[in-house]
Order: C-alpha cells, then structure tokens, then sequence
C-alpha cells in the first residue's frame, strides 16, 4: 500500500488522525490547535459550500459578512451568551510590534488597545449591535442573512477538524416579527441541514431538540441533528436555534408593528462547520481509507492505465480521454491518472486512501476485448464491463453507490440503536456504544448525574419521538417519552 | 429621490460614503476601521469571487485554508517582510475572558500565552513554514496554492472597501522549481487580473512593475494593475509578487532536482481583495448612485409596474412574469418590484442608486400597445420597445452596456493621460489629476522626494513601456523610459 494507516481495531483515533492527514485532508499547524486545511479536503468543503449556500439561498436567504472582532463589552451584554463563550476566547490586547533590538520583534507596549478585542466565537452579538439600525419597522422584517467565516474558540484538547481553535462555518442569524415565524424558520433550518446531511453526506441523522444543559448560550430552543460514528459514537453535526427575544433586549432591537407598537424582534442562528468533514470520514471511512459519497468526492472517477510500452499508454490513453470527455458531458469529475512515476498497484491503493467512489483501469486485454474493469470503493468489489455507453454506466453506478453508502450507514444505525430500561443495562450499553433510547426525569440534575457516571450525553430530545410513558433509568421518576443517549464527539 | 447623495462636485469623499452606505454596500461597524458587508455589497464580491475562482481553476489552481494566528516569531524570518509587515498588526496576547465581578468581563492574566499570536496581515510567513512539509522533490512542485480568507491589517485613517482594518481577499501562494517558471505564474495572473479587471469589471488598467520603493515588502518584483479613477486618482487593483528565493530561503524549503541535487524554491503571491469594490464604484458611478457592469451586477433587470388599480397590476404582473421567466432562461437575474408600499419614481431612484443595469417599466398603457419602456443605467437613455422578443433585446442590450461601460472608462483614462517633461508641468498635472507618464531616474531618493513634494507616486513602470531616452524631471538626469505618476489611493 502507498500508505500505512494504522487499523480501526488497532487505534480507532489513531486511525482517524492518519487517514485525515494521509488523504490529504488537513494537518496540524504550527499554531497550538489550528489545521491547515489542505486541497484535497478544502476542495471538499468547497462542494459542502456550494450545496448548502444554493439550499440557503433558495429559501430567501442573503450572505453578508460581520467584523472577525467583537468589543469585548459586548459579551456582557447578553448573560447566558457570556457564561457560554467567554471562557475560551482569543483576545486582541495591542495593534503594533516592533524591533526588540535583537533582530526579532516585540510587542509594543505603547500600542495597547483602550478596549481589548474579541476573535468571534460565534457573531450573535456583533451582528445584534449592527441589526438595531437595521430594523425599525415591520417592512425591514424578516432578514435572512447568512455568513460565511473563520471562528475562534480556544481548545484544550484538539482533533483535526472535530474540535480545532479555529474552523470553518456558516453562521444564518434572523431576525423576525414572531415567536412563530422565527420557530418555523429555525425548523426551516434543521430540515435543510438534516436533508444535505442523508441525501448529500451519506449520514442518517436524528433530529431533535436538545436539554437544557446542552443548549447553546442564549437560546430558548437548540434543534440538533446527530449522527452515529463506526466506532460507536455520536457526533452533532448541526445546529438551528431559537434564539427568543434575548438577543433583541440585550442589543436593544425594536420594530414597530403594523399597529404603530413597538416590540423586540425575535431571533435564530444556525450553523454547520468544517467539523462535517469529521463526520463524513468516520461515517463510511474503512482500513483502507476514506469512502467518500459521490456527491461530495472532489474526484469521482479515476482511470488507472495498466501498461509495458509506450505504444500500449498511447492507445489507452485515447480510449481514456473519450471516457474523460464522455463523463466530463455529464458534468462527472474525473481523473486521468498517467503518472509514469508509480506503479498501478500504488495509484489504486492512494486513490483508494482518497475515497474516489470509482476507479477504472484499462489495460492492453481491455482495450482488445473492449472492455474496462471498474472497482467501486464503497464495497471494494470489481466488475469487467463493456465499453460501450460506459459513461452512462458510470453515472447510474455513483447514484447506486450514494444510495448504497446511506443505506450501510443507516443499517449501522438501526443496528447500534437500542432500548434500555435499567440503570445496569445502561450503564453496559453506553459502555459499548451506539444510541441508547431512555426514559429520562426532564431534570438536568439527572442529566448531569448520568454524564458524570457513564460519560454519556442526553444528544436529543426527539421531534418526532412518541408520547410513552415510563420511569427514568437514573431517578426511577416518571417520563412522558425516551431521549436519545450517547457518548460524543 | 429615495435617498439623497451629496454630488461628486460638492464633495466627492462625501460622496463616495454616502452611495457605500444608501445603496447598501456596506457600513462601518462598532470595531473602529473594520467594516459590515451588507448583502448586497457582498453579493457583488461572491460574483467576483465565483469569477476569478474559476479562472484561477482553470490554471490549475486549488484552494486550500490556512489558519489565521501566525505566531510571532515567524515575522522576523524574512528582513524586508517583517519591516513591512510588523508595524500594523493586531496581537492575540490572551486566551480567556473572566468575570470582573461587576457583571462585565476583563481579560483573564493568568491566561497570557507564552508567545503572542498575529492576526495574518498576508500569509507568507505561515504557508512558506507549511510549505517546508510539502515540498521534497522536482516532483512535488509546482504548488500552486490559492486562498480566500480575512487578514487585518491596522490602520489609521479607514474608508469603506478602500481601506479597512480587516478586509477579504484572495492571496496566492505558489512554489516552483525554476526562476522562469515563477515569474512565468507571476505574469499569467496578472493576466487574470487584467482580463477580470477589463472584461468583468469594466475597468481599464496599466499592466506594470513597482519601483523599488512600492514593492511588496520581501518580493523580487511586484507587478501590477492600476486603474484610474473618475476623480483622476489612481487605485492599485491588484499584485503578483516574484518572491524570488526568499521566503523559501527563510524558512528553508529545498527540493531535490532530478539530478539529485538540494536547491531552494522559487515563489510568488499575489492577491486582489474587496478593495475592488471600491474601484468599481469609483470608475463608474454618478450622482444618481451605483453603475454596475452587468457581468458583476447582482440584479442585472428591474421591472416595475405602473398601476392604479389592482386590476391593472394582475394584468402587468402576469406578463411581467412571462418576462421573468424568459429571462431566467437566459441565465440574466432579474427582480420584479411589485411592491405596493412605494410608489414607481421611488422604486426609479432606489434602483438607479442600486445600479441595477436595466429597468423595464409597464404600465396600462403599455398593456394596450404591447409595448414596455426601457431605462438604461449607464446612459440614462429611456426607450419604448415591442414586447416581442423582448428577452432577446435585454441580453443584447446587457451586452452593450457591459462594453459601453468599459468603453467610457477607457476614454476617461485616455482623456486623463499626460506626457509631461517639466517639473512644473509635472506639478501642476498632478494637481489636476490623472495618468502622468514622465522620465525618472530611477532612484529611490528622487521618487521620494517627488512624493515628498506632490504627493504623487509612481504607479507603475509600464510593461510594455516604449524604451524613449529623456531627462528625469526632477534631477534632470538621464532616464531610459517614462514611468506612471499619479496621486492614488
């Protein structure tokens, strides 16, 4: 194999961390907890972009862009929001360096800032101090806008694209005349988010609303979507919030009604970050490396010639370039890869690491018998087909290999989804992992008792869970309906 | 009119702030010197974004992501470019806010870092310590390595697009094997630029060289594009740097060559940011707002009713729809303004502020002759036109806008160019305005003090320049070829 990844069964972090940086996805910087995004994952978040900014922008939505700093006064201003965030910011004190004398540089000390300056954990608040002048009446309502940015929250523990100190993402931040129309929206949201997550990704999600304990900082409401990794593990990959009329009070923004009153608007924020890219590789990613959904495989196919001789390359690679041209028509990407610097055995085995849903090869029998061999990713098996219509062949064979990667995916699911009704089966299943449905008391004392004893989170509160009453594992108290458990990413 | 402009004769500074923030480009935020990018000003920027993404694609380009925080020893690595660079940067000294028992927050001291971070004010430092990683061999070059991202850089006096602590740009970074290769990617974006510059944007540009003095702070050459603007001040609309060997040599990236050999890389950057908003609206823009080229417009067609009764507007809204819809066909964005809170001349003025390129107007009348009146942003001209084919005149008529916009600009410049060769012609040129072409000597110490003296630089040594011996203007010595002067931005 080109290179070694360390087995899932062996080290599943390991595993993880050389599949991210032996891809070509991302590796560790020099700045304690920042990545660089490298072209090949880069090039897969731009295709996660491209889908979601079209979704976004059909349901009426505008990008625009906030200040990357926030006055550190503003966090005060909203109370729950500052619990929350002010704990792990980077915070800009001065605004020069100069010579230190020594051929290095220093700070200086006369360029200290009056105010110090927030990096943006998240922009409710600069973009709350900037709505006040943008809403007066009800004719500026709603305002749908989106953005998006870098943030910074500072990390103890970091993971390639799981948890950095500086990631990707959108941020939508609404601002609407009702409590209704600003619920409707966050739901609006999480259905967008649940819909490229299963029909884009790959990856069932559960959708919910989550505890009081695990709400973000300020929201009346957090609705969620989670994810189930193959070791076991849950991972939120989104999250939509009603936000309330919190923002609003604490930045002092009023419209006035069509009945001349004025009232405080009301509020969501949602957003999806780079971390997606973490739960797209540990959804579907094998001992051989990533498996990648064609949808957002930055290379869909790749065409591997098999040859001895020069005149041998040089008819394949006639045959190789209609291939190109036809599936390129279909608007399919698609590497030729001629490199006569590495062997075949070594190009199958690195685009294999890469997670390209299709690989062909074409080889001197093939191109006698008319034929070509096709080796699909997702389930490593091959096939010698005909080259006639190969094109069309290949296009229907990336729709069954997107359906195939979703249904494995929600086959582990259903399969690593149980129902437990003891405090000692619980214990034991989240021990082994997967999602545990349970009763639960509503109190995040309980809550917070579990998570100190097993590790496990409450990850959603079902929106469409059914009314079932019981008594809860922990306090034996009584339930109305299970929620779903889990140990997290 | 809908919202007022202060003429460009009365004060064009005024002005300039005014059309930013009434057509709803942009604002300035509560941070001192960074700005808001309202969605519609940003929509402009995603056009250009989309544009050039593409044509950098096209060259073989891929986009990566790079993190923000550079630590600050990487800035004394590079002489020139620490000189440059260190005296407008904002410096992350702490990592965590903490309550100050006063319901504010302060800066927590005991979570200072141990060595400070900069915010990027251009990423050469951070990707050249990447790029010691990536590169081994001949075959792991060229890189060519693109990026859109936020930097900050302080500054003092700010403006809108033009001038602001963070800004958006793209930055470039590419490694290659040999001196001619590089300077080969320096000159081909260029080319780019130049082409995006006049072919998009609708703005003329010199294609050039810096002198010494304006080079980019650790490059071997800086080329680049100036425009000028219709206040006769020139504006730097983008840079390709020839890096030469330098920050490979600081930050010690060596390839083996096929012959075995250990050499340094050769490098470039190059960049263009939103301060091309900026250039657009100052080549094209009048008194009634905004002139948008179609290319870049976000709304490239307007149409409104003209109605008094409500019968009247289903009948103008059913085939204003028909409209719509031809013209969505086509790929051409269009807006139908049915609002029916405002009356037609002020939707006239807001949309002739907004710079939308055409505006259709329907009325009953027009509903009997199967006519519809067409207004012309760039020209003001007003025409009524059969309704036949009419989505077919539109894409002409875009078309013809698109050029004439470029055609005006570029006989501005025409009429705003001067051959001088005394120093008193030169003075009082520069006091007018405009290109300037003049001899120099070539010393830094005589384009200083001509700067000193009238506040004008020189914008570029032109590149395909004719070579026409004359006599500095300022010392009178010998010069080998004119140079561009102008006051800029």
């Amino acid at each position: 194999m080109a290179k070694e990844l360390t087995s899932r069964s062996e080290n599943y972090s390991q595993w993880y961390n050389d599949l991210v940086v032996k891809a070509g996805l991302a590796e560790s910087s020099a700045v304690r907890g920042s990545m660089v995004i490298k072209p090949y994952g880069y090039a897969i978040w731009e295709k996660m972009q491209r889908i979601l900014d079209d979704k976004f922008k059909e349901t009426g939505h505008e990008n625009a862009y906030f200040p990357l700093f926030i006055p550190k006064s503003f966090f005060s201003k909203e109370a729950s929001h500052v619990e929350g965030f002010a704990k792990e910011c980077a915070v800009v004190t001065h605004y020069r360096l100069k010579s230190d004398g020594k051929g290095g540089v220093m700070v200086d000390p006369d360029a200290k800032l009056e105010e110090e300056l927030i990096v943006r954990p998240t922009s409710e608040t600069i973009i709350w101090d900037t709505y006040r002048r943008w809403v007066q009446s009800y004719r500026d309502l709603p305002l749908l806008i989106n953005q998006w940015a870098n943030v910074v929250r500072w990390e103890m523990r970091t993971r390639l694209f799981l948890r950095t100190t500086e990631f990707l993402w959108q941020e939508g931040h609404t601002a609407h005349a009702t409590r209704e129309e600003a619920i409707l929206e966050a739901e609006t949201i999480l259905k967008i988010y649940a819909d490229f997550a299963e029909n884009y990704m790959g990856v069932p999600v559960l959708q919910g609303v989550k505890s009081a304990n695990e709400r973000f900082a300020g929201a009346v409401e957090t609705y969620c979507i989670e994810a189930l990794m193959l070791d076991g593990k849950a991972l939120q990959a989104g999250t939509s919030h009603f936000l309330g009329q919190n923002f609003a009070k604490a930045f002092d923004v009023k419209y006035l009604t069509k009945d001349n009153r004025q009232e405080f608007v009301w509020a969501t924020s949602w957003g999806v970050s780079t971390r997606l890219i973490g739960a797209l590789i540990m959804a579907h990613s094998d001992d051989n490396g990533l498996v990648l959904p064609p949808k957002l495989a930055p290379i869909q196919v790749v065409i591997v010639p098999i040859f001895r001789k020069a005149h041998q390359l040089e008819a394949i690679s006639e045959k190789a370039m209609e291939i190109v041209n036809a599936l390129k028509a279909k608007g399919i990407s698609v590497k030729y890869d001629d490199r006569d610097t590495q062997k075949p055995g070594f190009k199958f085995a690195e685009w294999e690491l890469k997670g390209v849903p299709v690989r062909l090869a074409i080889g001197p029998r093939d191109m006698e018998n008319g034929t070509v061999e096709i080796a699909r990713r997702d389930t490593l098996e091959k096939e010698t087909l005909r080259m006639e219509n190969i094109a069309d062949k290949i296009e229907n064979l990336l729709k069954l290999i997107q359906r195939n990667i979703y249904q494995k995916a929600l086959d582990f699911r259903t399969e690593n989804t149980f129902t437990v009704d003891t405090w000692n089966d619980f214990k034991a299943q989240i021990e082994e992992g997967g999602f545990v449905w349970a009763h639960w008391d509503g109190t995040p004392e309980t809550e917070q008792k579990i998570k100190e004893e097993t590790k496990a989170s409450i990850r959603l509160i079902p929106l469409d869970g059914k009314i079932e009453p019981g008594r809860c594992i922990y306090s034996g108290k009584p339930s109305e309906r299970r929620v779903v458990f889990a140990k997290a990413y």
